[in-house]
């Protein structure tokens, strides 16, 4: 074996490797390094090289323990690097020197393997520890949480199916059982005593061996543990998926724990190096006197402010006296300000480092400071948006960094009404949904959208709860501040439709038993009313009871600059899904160019426009289709010039009609009676073709196109009903730009016959008008057929659109109303990462557009190509979508934000 | 312009092209030539070469009249051979030539081009013909028809849309309704006169000039009008999908028209060189003495026999004699004995030149025989085998040739029941439905599965008569005859059943009317009750009323010989699809080496089983689940040791459950009674888990693998009873060749997922048992998705059966059951070629077989791969599998001789 240097040392503002050793030191190790040069006082330690890692497998099952055996002398030469710096001693019991073992690999492998706490404890050390802290309680707290995790990780003793009880937690059990109590934090000390006895007794039983007592042995044991653990299946398996080479191996950081309960020269907290909620440029933090980092996230004691100012504004807030706050509440600025001073150096050099707010842990150990973490930390969207801001003034990052550190997903919260956070504090959670449309609402239970249309007329604010909704409940639905049901995924009706009106959503809460008969919804036993208040929360999927007060969203400056410089670096253009000139006002308000998606169908459902639409379904013949579609003709030029008057000089791509026809006729008897009156026949009549329209699969049966080529006379007047309004705006001197869009194409012929019907439509209606416009013609993609043949399509087509909805639904073979029964199982043994109608699944689904797109412009190099499915509006599908040369995504109008946001960050990326 | 030779003279014996010059003269140039070079005598004529079309479209919109120009002194010459031969003169009154004009290119094109007969007629040579013929209607009928079909064809006056009024077919219909009559044939030669009259002036009114009178006019007009077909929108089109070169072009064939009604020295027929009915080497067919092509076939006269022996046997059958057969039916033989030997030599001349029965049509003009056309006929599919046998054993083909000569969907007609001749004749057609199972079948009609089951107990033949059928229908389905649906299409649950047993199935004749309350089934105003009588054809579709006597079908040595020589050439294996003993021993004496698809679920509705599949579906959670599955396990052992005792030594393709569970469960309230007793539970609570269980698109919901991921018990309990029954028989000395099957897989982990509880569930009951068996585990491909990531899925699955019923539906988006809405019309307008449930789609779903082979075996070089969709019995489906290099084809066990032929044809066409 060649004399090599494996181990490298870090710790006291030196180190010998550095950030850009990550492929040698791993990640972690790298960084530990590199705190040191930047001159962060981290605990000591040192990194075994990912070099050792491959070494070790080399010789695996031959010699590994004379590699081992070779590596003894530079380990036990760098931890007494670590023992001088520490002042303590490895595996001595009474100043005895701890560490932690954790792996770090080249590329991030999260859950690879589990982090072993301090190790170098055993039955006589962990009473020197007691002595030396005068904590016995934490003495051996610690001991025994460090012999399950190490009889766990390095042992072997956790089970490998996860429903197989691990032997520790069935100790724990027991344990309190015996002593009738609930919580860990019950155990005395004597229990604890008792609790690493038994432990070490069923190590003894499932191993044959002794718990290691020597903590040069338990060191050895963890180290090889890491190196195995990277040919473990888990690792193997995540390593085949992200495409990590076998051959990078993994580093072992072995690093010394530092204790911040060690009297009263000694503490522990966190902070932030701005305010995380607000986003102000405010050092900002929490800590304790003689604690453990565990004791200020616990809430057993109050931390309290690490700043003066702060702990001033608390005692301000709180309306104690200055005397109080002193006495009480001091800030470790005034308690230790040395300690201060140093900190606050050291939150300026890590955010001035890593150019981002930073969230670090930090811990005094006996009035030395120790930085133990560092991160960037997490924020409101608000705040989100000002630091990333308020670092582009200062010149602390550029404008494509302060793009790429924006969370698309998070400007929602800034577009839709939220609780007032007091009012949420007292709140009472009765179940939980889907998020399935983001914001804040409030108000009366009622169970129908006619009751909701009504209740809402007459001034009340309502919540519409439904089992799921129709198209039937819009009405309803449009009139309500908040939707909630009991079935349906992320992309069900009630969803989609709540989204493309940015109205508060949460579906599929599948603990509410909701009887219409009695107008009542029970949840956990309890009744709720028509009448009572519920409030939902939109964006967690809450569901509270009782009213709570929302407040509406604003737009500051920021955002508007935001919005700004992603059209200076998005390629895409960002459509929106709009049917209403209101929702298409808005989307243009938020930049929407366009309306990628505007499904007629929509506009079917209001006032009188319904009964003309069940006539012609339910006609017996052509005849009385064509009778039927003249009423409805008005009805459409109407809606038609609204929405290309509102989107004046910018593209409206409009769907012809989709959904099957059975959404649209009344299933009740009162709707077929009221049917029967208005078309003159008897009821029986209505109702026999009302159930013939029945299928055993709707969403692939009689639908999108299918439903124009065999009902040619439907495309005819949609057609004639796009180009009329164009015509007639075009009098007003206001400029359409229509694009007629042929849903659910399969086969090019279907395609043909379609465009066959819409150009000789638009020929005669010219000719008699004496007046043209120019339009295009293409077409939905969104079934699996479409994308294998887009070249033949393509052909004929003049642009796509992925309907990725319809898409995912049949190329994962998901109905995407009747997922509930095992999503939620796919999702938490994670057959799924996502919910594939709200993440693009890029391996089928991707796959597939890709195809599309390519096999498109091979024969139609201009070829338009856009997506309007759901997740046109999800940041990480949008970015997908950039990869793929899309020209636009399309997407609810209150997602447009996001999805311009998600725009320009996919060409930052990319 | 170079001068070339552009015509090609063929006639008398001699021709200037011959077979191998199809790519200048077209097919039906080449072979027009070729028919002269062995001694056949057709009518003279000429062929104009493609070279010259390509020519005059090199100079179209320029000087394409001066091609014709220069093409006229060649034409003139050639029609001047086509006049001595035919002693007679284009264009001249007293002694008119008439010809023929058609187009002819290099690929077949059928319909790209209507033919035009009879030109050279005029108003002046249309009574030289009376004169000739002595038959005024007939010259007039001609000139009217040649007139009509001229001025469509070369004047443009045929609408381009279908729906406008041709506006011949106006006059038409105007002239009968002024002569008060119905028919053609109706018309006095007087009427006909005034309509072509008529007919001119609606020329001269639509086109501005008057109808061609010249002759050479007309050629020219139709020469020139064949060279323009090249270029319409058909044609484009067509060469298009079918990736002819433009630069092809047609040919045009000018020929002479000859007439069999010009005395009774002339004369017409149609004849076969082989029994088409009964394939018996021996030449027959029918003529007439002065009479056209048509009275031979329109049947206004009745034509007589052409050979001697077939004259004295239709004698024989009719019971005349000898005198009455010489006086009134006597053969050609004896009539014109001449003419007869000419004619027995020429179609022996011909079966010899194409190595196949000929189907021929010949004229006599005035003493000259001439034979118009030969093809190879049509024949029953005991014909087809007898013919291509008889040539094999008399060494005019070779096996390979005999082989390809086959037809394997007529194989059909060979292995199931058919109706007897005679009594067929008799019979009343009361619908028609969708040819969905083979065989015919005669019994009283019931209306339910219990009364189904119960009356065929009681020794009733009953045919089963419903809407639809499902899984709860099996008994009943079983029990009957035939089965007779009114909805779904050629893969809906009856069909797919039905022809899994090899039972007569008429499935979704719309036109009936079921009432299950009455009982009652309506059909054109007529009311069919239980009990009454009625029969199916289901090779057919055809519905009959009343009782008609069927025969049984017998397997000769032929078919066992043919079956041979499949075995000889095919690579793909072929297995069927079976649940049953008895249908896999059947399936095994058709030659299948093994089952491809074993439905577990089929296995679950005989008897008692159903009730306990029934309580582990409504059970309220995993422990009464798993209650239930520990009743149902020892009924699956039986199941399983039943089937893989039939296939010993062969290996069996298990499918774990597959279908919702909805399909399972009572929907009745008499049934759900039922089971609330089974289980001691209310009604109420079956009825609500009954209601949970419905799905908006259960063809996309909780099935396949998803069930067997949510409720992992089932697949635990049906591992353990395909294994345990394995191991049972090995105990027997049986060898079992499992392979267990994972439904409906779309991402690599619900494989992985399914694969551990398989793999763990046998080695737990290996050491149970102190046994083992060897067993493979591999999955359905049937989701798009699974397609698409073939290499991940390929990495752990041993073997992939492609299930192309699911994968079709998910390809296209139809839903199998209810695409009869759209269907028929699709076909009527050739959006689609055929029923993508029938015929595999190359482009769309045979894209993703493709793929998925491609993937998976770059990962798994050895991947077994077949498929056991319905497309594994259907031979154009079979030649596309050998071609991606499927291992083998699975079918229902009655197509299984068929899939063998059509897998040996895929070799020998490859």
């Amino acid at each position: 074996m060649s004399i090599l240097k494996r181990v490298y040392f870090f710790g006291n503002g030196k180190a010998e490797g550095k950030a850009d050793m990550k492929n040698l030191l791993g990640g972690k190790g790298a960084n530990l390094a590199e705190m040191n040069h930047i001159g962060v006082p981290v605990p000591p330690g040192f990194t075994i090289t990912t070099d050792t890692c491959t070494e070790y497998y080399q010789v695996y099952n031959k010699d590994q323990m004379l590699l081992i055996e070779s590596l003894k002398p530079e380990v036990e030469a760098h931890m007494h690097e670590v023992e001088k710096l520490m002042n303590s001693k490895f595996g001595d019991i009474e100043n005895p020197l701890l560490v932690s073992v954790r792996s770090g690999s080249r590329a991030s492998m999260p859950g690879m393997m589990d982090t072993i706490l301090n190790l170098g404890l055993n039955d006589a050390v962990v009473e020197g520890m007691t002595r030396k802290t005068g904590n016995a309680r934490f003495a051996w707290d610690s001991y025994r949480r460090f012999v399950q995790m190490y009889g766990d990780v390095v042992l072997g003793m956790k089970p490998e199916n996860k429903n197989d009880h691990d032997p520790f937690e069935l100790i724990i059990d027991k344990m309190k059982e015996e002593k009738g109590i609930q919580l860990d934090t019950e155990f005395t000390v004597e229990d604890l005593k008792e609790m690493v006895k038994r432990f070490k007794a069923a190590v003894k039983e499932n191993t044959g061996n002794d718990f290691p007592e020597s903590a040069w042995e338990q060191l050895w044991g963890a180290i090889c543990s890491v190196f195995d653990s990277w040919m473990n299946d888990r690792a193997i398996l995540y390593r085949q998926l992200e495409g990590i080479p076998e051959e990078w191996g993994t580093a072992v950081n072995v690093q010394a724990m530092v204790f911040g309960n060690m009297g009263d020269t000694s503490a522990t907290g966190v902070c932030f190096s701005r305010d995380a909620a607000t986003g102000e440029d405010q050092f900002i933090g929490e800590y304790l006197i003689n604690a453990q980092g565990e004791d200020v996230v616990a809430g057993i004691r109050t931390p309290n402010q690490i700043t003066k100012i702060g702990s001033e504004r608390l005692a301000e807030l709180s309306g104690y006296s200055e005397a109080v706050r002193v006495a009480e509440h001091i800030s470790l600025e005034e308690a230790m300000p040395e300690i201060y001073a140093e900190l606050d150096k050291y939150q300026t050099v890590l955010e001035n480092h890593y150019k981002d707010m930073q969230d670090m842990e930090f811990t005094v150990q006996e009035g030395k400071l120790w930085m133990l973490q560092t991160r960037s930390g997490k924020r409101t969207g608000a705040a989100m948006i000002k630091i990333a801001m308020d670092m582009l003034h200062q010149g602390m990052i550029d404008e494509k960094t302060a793009l790429l550190r924006l969370d698309p997903n998070k400007l929602d919260e800034l577009l839709h009404p939220i609780f007032d956070k007091d009012a949420l504090k007292a709140a009472t959670v009765i179940a939980k949904g889907l998020a399935a449309s983001p914001g804040a609402s409030t108000g009366k239970i009622v169970f129908s959208s006619d009751e909701a249309a009504e209740w809402a007329a007459n001034g009340e604010k309502v919540i519409m709860v439904r089992v799921e909704t129709s198209p039937e409940d819009l009405a309803g639905m449009m009139a309500a501040e908040g939707i909630l049901t009991s079935r349906g995924g992320m992309t069900s009706h009630a969803a989609v439709v709540a989204r493309g009106w940015g109205k508060c959503c949460v579906s599929g809460a599948g603990s509410l038993v909701i009887d219409y008969h009695t107008k009542t919804m029970t949840v956990g036993g309890k009744v709720y009313k028509e009448g009572d208040y519920i409030s939902l929360n939109g964006s967690t999927g809450d569901i509270f009871e009782g009213q709570i007060a929302t407040s509406e969203a604003e737009l500051d400056a920021d955002f508007e600059e935001i919005m700004a410089l992603t059209e200076k670096y998005a390629r895409m253009k960002v459509r929106a899904n709009a049917e209403a000139p209101a929702d298409a006002e808005m989307a243009k308000r938020f930049g929407a160019v366009g309306i990628g998606l505007c499904r007629t169908e929509h506009m079917f459902f209001e006032g009188e426009k319904i009964k003309a639409v069940r006539e012609m379904i339910l006609a017996p013949d052509q005849a009385g289709r064509k009778a039927a579609l003249a009423k409805i003709l008005p009805f459409q030029i109407e809606d038609f010039e609204g929405i290309f008057a509102a989107m004046a000089g910018l593209p409206v791509t409009v769907r012809l009609l989709d959904p099957p026809l059975h959404e649209f006729v009344p299933h009740d008897e009162k709707g077929q009676q009221d049917m029967a009156d208005v078309m003159g026949v008897d009821v029986k009549v209505v109702k026999q073709r009302v159930d013939s329209l029945h299928e055993f699969n709707p969403m692939l049966g009689h639908r999108g196109c299918r439903l124009g080529n065999t009902y040619p006379e439907i495309t005819e007047m949609q057609t004639r009903a796009i180009l009329s309004a164009c015509l007639n705006l075009k009098k007003k001197g206001i400029t359409a730009v229509p694009e007629i869009m042929v849903p659910l194409t399969g086969i090019l012929y279907e395609y043909l016959e379609q465009e066959k019907i819409i150009r000789t439509t638009a020929a005669k209606l010219f000719e008699e008008m004496g007046d043209s416009i120019h339009f295009t013609v293409g077409t939905m993609i969104e079934i699996p057929r479409a994308t294998l043949t887009a070249d033949r399509i393509a052909s004929a087509a003049e642009f796509f659109s992925f309907g990725t909805n319809d898409l995912t639904q049949m190329t994962f073979g998901y109905s995407r109303d009747d997922i509930a029964t095992f999503l939620p199982v796919y999702l938490e043994k994670k057959i799924l990462k996502h919910d594939p109608f709200q993440v693009l699944d890029r391996n089928g689904v991707g796959q597939l557009v890709r195809m599309a797109v390519e096999k498109g412009r091979a024969v139609r190099p201009d070829l338009k190509c856009g997506i309007c499915g759901e997740h046109g509006g999800e940041p990480s599908s949008v970015e997908f979508c950039d990869s793929v040369g899309l020209d636009y995504v399309s997407c609810s109008p209150f997602r447009v934000p996001i999805a311009r946001l998600a725009a320009a960050q996919a060409v930052l990326k990319g």
